[in-house]
């Protein structure tokens, strides 16, 4: 009864026949990258076989599409980071998108049958595998008209330039933000939905050969305004501002002087959040920026975020996320590679190949 | 009739006798510490004669008390403050205490009258003088019944120490916060407010000789804990706390390494608020502090906050804080040097004469 419901539903035809309903059974066997102790990526990874896991009653198993290699995935990796798996055989990966393969005897089936496209939300470790058995509640049905690497990728990135415009300053239609790492993807997508909503945006980038390119290709997202850092080292940095309100909001995810410029720009009584480090500099902030221009500095971290109670609320942003994506209003480039070439993607996620894009393995 | 009604209050009995309504007059000729140009101050502030100003119908006409010389004052003359006066011929000085010298006409007499004692509130430029003429609504009266160096100084230092333990976090009795420049006179009013709500204060000081002393009389103070920045030149700073729980709030009136260990000492999702900069030197804060440990640093200026909206409560909390001087729970050690030792007094403020306590102008 409740799959002739659930034909009455537009995504409906997307499912797979062959629905499975199981009181106790198990996955099939899965292939996974693990690693046993913390390390470099490319020397603690390695790719076998686990063994079939039993699917409990309210569980769902998923076979696993698509899963991208993240920074921080391999921060994880490399142990570096403040929330570690337990080891041994932690299998890697954090966000993925997967399609059901079958529904523990007591999952609601007006939630989720076979076929659907589903997200680990709050994501979780282990994505990098070719099937995932995980309680129901801990999957958010996706629309599965976008490409999959959207959705694999659609939480770490999207979803944290989404949170960061809406969570530290109340922006309004014409005001100003600035960010530095603009090309990365959380800075795309930071462009593309100030757009939307109105907001105009300072970026900067990195100097280095192909700079030119990266500007006109940010200006074709959307962005207002493009600087290298070098640009950005004169006496008055407001001078650049042009027609545009001085920012209210920046953004950092390099630290070191590309953090410096962005507070020179911020007006009085700006905010500055800090989501990432690439520089692996720290920030230093004079004392005259806090007391006499009374500059905010705060963090953001998703995973701490999607944590507390904010679960609904990201399900929600990240389904509007994926609407844009349908949209062909929120892009950005990725390279889908086949999950038996899981080593050349490690290297090109790891700089060994030059500037790659994002890398996504393929299931 | 005002002044029969005004003789049934407590304070009537200190009233100067010689009641002046004036309708239009003149103050008597002032004697002014002035500055023509910015400079060191040793250098370029002179003592002079002013001649009468009129007291128009609304102004008030008040004979100086007592006025210290704060850091910031030197800061002023120094030209490195944002603020600055209509130069040449500006009266230096920020806060003070005086009497009523003379009303204009149409003074209210049930909000003031001769004898009375009030404070430029908010403070304003040009107290370094005998006789002060404004309008009424920028004076605020104050209990005379105890000495004048507090209500000369009550503004600029335990204010600031007032607010900041109240605008930032939310503390509730059992709490701990963390503070630098801990000898400071806001240093010493943060340690005996903290201590008047229940709250625990970790304090930080210089190394330096007589530092055994100085914690000593923080202890006494009701100070929980004292450190020189040499105690806190180890791993894990955290081991100090003892039983005190991780602090919310850190005060930093130094920077440099002096602000890391309060970073340090912070729990997770704290907030250092910065209000001074001794040491000269920028804060500097790891991504990690910001990203996994979701620091938040602010920066705190009295001047500022009391030029909003703020006089009516800020004058609550000037009364608050008189209250507690006179009930012997809020001091701190000052030095009343006659105004005709102004040169004296300048240097003492300025170091030349090693440490000494803050020097207080009596007129």
């Amino acid at each position: 009864m409740g799959c002739a419901v659930r034909l009455l539903l537009p995504v409906a035809a997307k499912r797979l026949t062959t629905a499975r309903r199981l009181s106790t059974s198990t996955s099939p066997p899965a292939t996974a990258v693990l690693y046993d102790h913390h390390g470099p990526p490319d020397q603690v990874l390695r790719v076998a076989e686990l063994p079939a896991a039993e699917i409990g009653d309210r569980d769902v198993c998923v076979r696993m599409l698509a899963a991208p290699i993240n920074p921080s995935d391999l921060n994880r990796v490399e142990g570096v980071y403040p929330v570690r798996p337990p080891l041994p055989a932690a299998v890697a990966g954090y966000e993925g998108v997967g399609q059901v393969h079958a529904l523990g005897g007591a999952v609601d089936s007006a939630l989720l049958s076979p076929g659907d496209w589903v997200i680990p939300s709050p994501p979780s470790l282990g994505t990098w595998q070719t099937y995932i058995v995980k309680p129901a509640s801990a999957w958010h049905r996706v629309r599965s008209d976008v490409p999959p690497q959207y959705a694999a990728t659609v939480t770490v990135n999207p979803l944290t330039a989404l949170r960061m415009l809406q969570h530290f300053v109340n922006l309004t239609p014409g005001d100003t933000l600035v960010q530095n790492g603009a090309t990365s993807i959380v800075g795309q997508c930071v462009i593309q939905l100030a757009k939307l909503h109105g907001l105009r945006t300072i970026n900067i980038i990195r100097d280095r050969p192909g700079s030119e390119e990266a500007k006109d290709k940010l200006k074709q997202l959307g962005a207002d305004q493009v600087f290298t850092e070098s640009q950005l080292d004169i006496k008055n940095i407001k001078s650049l501002l042009g027609a545009l309100p001085e920012p209210a909001l920046g953004l950092n995810c390099v630290g070191g002087n590309a953090a410096s410029v962005i507070l020179k720009f911020l007006r009085q009584g700006g905010t500055m959040v800090t989501y990432g480090g690439m520089s692996k500099k720290p920030v230093t902030v004079s004392t005259s920026s806090f007391i006499f221009k009374d500059l905010s500095l705060r963090g953001f971290w998703l995973q701490k975020w999607m944590s507390s109670d904010k679960v609904e609320e990201s399900r929600t942003m990240i389904d509007y996320l994926l609407d844009l994506v349908h949209e062909g209003k929120l892009k950005y480039e990725m390279e889908l590679t086949p999950f038996s070439d899981f080593r050349l993607a490690l290297d090109k996620a790891l700089g060994k190949h030059g500037s790659q894009p994002k890398q996504v393995l393929k299931f």
